[in-house]
């Protein structure tokens, strides 16, 4: 029997499971924040959301404003970060929904601060320095400059100071070293606020990291965040394709846009219905592989758009896959690392690239 | 003012005028189905046939059964044709929503006219060959059993018999005449039959390609059919997405993910909110760039998630964006195909992967 969809299951039990593989490894006591921006790295913000506030979870950052309302919808009691901070343009969704916004710049601090003397009572914000990474946050002479004007941040119910790590997945990085130092240096002015520092791969790097939160996203969805050693988070994501048809070619025989693979020999091929609009990279085009019962089925020609083609010929005689049967492409044989690796890019393009075509299935 | 999403138009205006440029292009009569799968390769698929039947545009290719049910529900009149097939577990769908599946196996065409049978009526179908492409339709042996049974299809109501072309966008391939006599040899044995080979760029190889149906997709969305001579198309789609940040950095700072750029002087560097979760491919790392008022802004660093960063260095002093300027990832000095250059793909996975975190702005 044809089916016209492949499966995209996400496991909320693995989810789970690795807020407590986290938990056991941060430092007590410690909050762990999730990361659920970019729609929980494609997964669903919603259902990982309410899978994490079972375990106690009730801290999560988004990275703008209409996630963040979108979410809110769902889950009243949690505190949800802003990370790309306050827009003036939409300040009242931010204390009319609980919104904390992440503040990384003056003019931000200062409409902020407005809004709070405007309403008459301090509202909630996390403050972001920049430690080198230069992507957000205050530079450093600003903050030397706040440093010297705390009450720039009148009207601010400072929750936390944070910053971000741009090279914890290289643990001899020395960035790493420089950029703990300088948070440390610029924490001890708030002596008696939150910090925050560590992305998943920083929780890896020690307690020293720690500070007072940590901000997982990807160890939480089952990719590696400690990539040159063995994975120590659950697998929380299965993708299966089915076959539309499986058909056998001659020698020299050709395949795809471009014709750019040539058969050898005989070989039987089969044509699963996902291609680049379900988020199989078109980089995989001859370089990839789906699996069936373990064994590796190379990607023959270019990827489509909706179809992607391999050979199935090392398949056993007896055991090869027929129309209607799933192939694996995310599972036990290849994880969403392993996929990526042979794109050229990393675990998190791949989920965040997951398409909607697919049927969505949450189990546990 | 800070805004936090960028802004995604789609001109129907000009997908209309496509249209009319391909209409001329196509002998007469012919008709021009569109390519609308895929949701309409990101741009929106209920918006775009919306537009093309104003053109009198009154087929349309989707690739499953999903997309042709949420097309029907806006659009009651038009003939949707289901790329895939037909799906025996959804065999109610085809008759009650007027879907006409592209048939392509012997499993197919003898559960479709089983259907056909058990209903007392002949369903609309088209017939897929394989020529030589491999991914799709029948095949050679397949073809001849046909040829000589044709009583297989009985309960059909043939529409037309279609293939699809391999290197059309490289005229000077040698399999594109080998496809058109396979073709042309198969084609024959359906004398009153409608006949469809020709995609985007096999309109540009000429009339003999045309047949009795053309069903171009790219070209109508500004995608360049002739990647060897200038577009003919007119631009489609535009994309500009605000600074957050603007920020000095010195000689010997990094920015980014792993530092994987250093600056070699003091430099201006903008934060902007869209990344890899967009679409940005993080293939663009420390390769792509933005445009401002015309001025090339290479990204620095590698493209993360929500953010990229480039280089504002190049722009006069008086004229240099600040944060809620909008740039421009896609528009008059970058197209889709130009973007997709420099990510080492094709414009058509630029229009796919566009993010849903913009705001989507139909004009025309």
């Amino acid at each position: 029997m044809l089916h016209p969809e492949g499966k995209l299951t996400i496991n909320l039990d693995a989810v789970r499971e690795n807020y407590r593989i986290l938990r056991a490894r941060v430092k007590t006591p410690c909050t762990i924040a999730a990361a659920v921006k970019a729609n929980a790295y494609g997964l669903g913000a919603n259902e990982i959301v309410g899978a994490l506030m079972q375990e106690g979870c009730n801290d999560f950052f988004v990275a703008g404003p209409e996630e963040a309302l979108t979410l809110r919808r769902h889950h009243k009691n949690c505190n949800l970060y802003v990370l790309s901070g306050f827009y003036q343009s939409r300040a009242e969704i931010y204390p009319a929904h609980n919104l904390i916004p992440v503040l990384g710049s003056f003019m931000e601090i200062k409409a902020y601060g407005d809004l709070a003397r405007a309403q008459g009572k301090a509202l909630p914000a996390l403050l972001q320095f920049n430690t080198r990474m230069n992507r957000m946050g205050l530079g450093a002479v600003e903050t030397q400059e706040l440093l010297a004007n705390m009450d720039m941040l009148e009207g601010i119910d400072l929750r936390g100071v944070i910053s971000h790590l741009a090279c914890a997945d290289e643990p001899d990085h020395p960035m790493n070293e420089t950029q703990y130092q300088v948070f440390k240096d610029i924490a001890e002015h708030f002596p008696n606020v939150p910090k925050s520092l560590a992305n998943s791969s920083g929780i890896f790097l020690g307690e020293k990291y720690h500070f007072d939160m940590v901000r997982p996203g990807m160890a939480l969805y089952g990719l590696n965040p400690t990539p040159e050693h063995e994975n120590p988070m659950q697998s929380v994501v299965s993708l299966e394709v089915p076959i539309m048809r499986v058909r056998i070619v001659y020698e020299d025989a050709v395949v795809g846009y471009g014709a750019t693979y040539r058969f050898d020999k005989e070989s039987l091929i089969a044509t699963v219905s996902a291609g680049y609009a379900d988020g199989i990279f078109r980089a995989l085009s001859n370089k990839g592989a789906f699996y069936w019962k373990g064994i590796r089925l190379p990607i023959r020609g270019r990827v489509s758009m909706d179809l992607t083609t391999v050979d199935v010929s090392d398949v056993p005689k007896g055991e090869r896959p027929r129309p209607g049967d799933y192939l694996e492409i995310l599972g036990p044989h290849q994880d969403a690392d392993d996929l990526a690796k042979d794109a050229g890019t990393i675990g998190y393009e791949v989920l965040t690239n997951l398409g909607n075509r697919y049927e969505r299935r949450y189990i546990g």
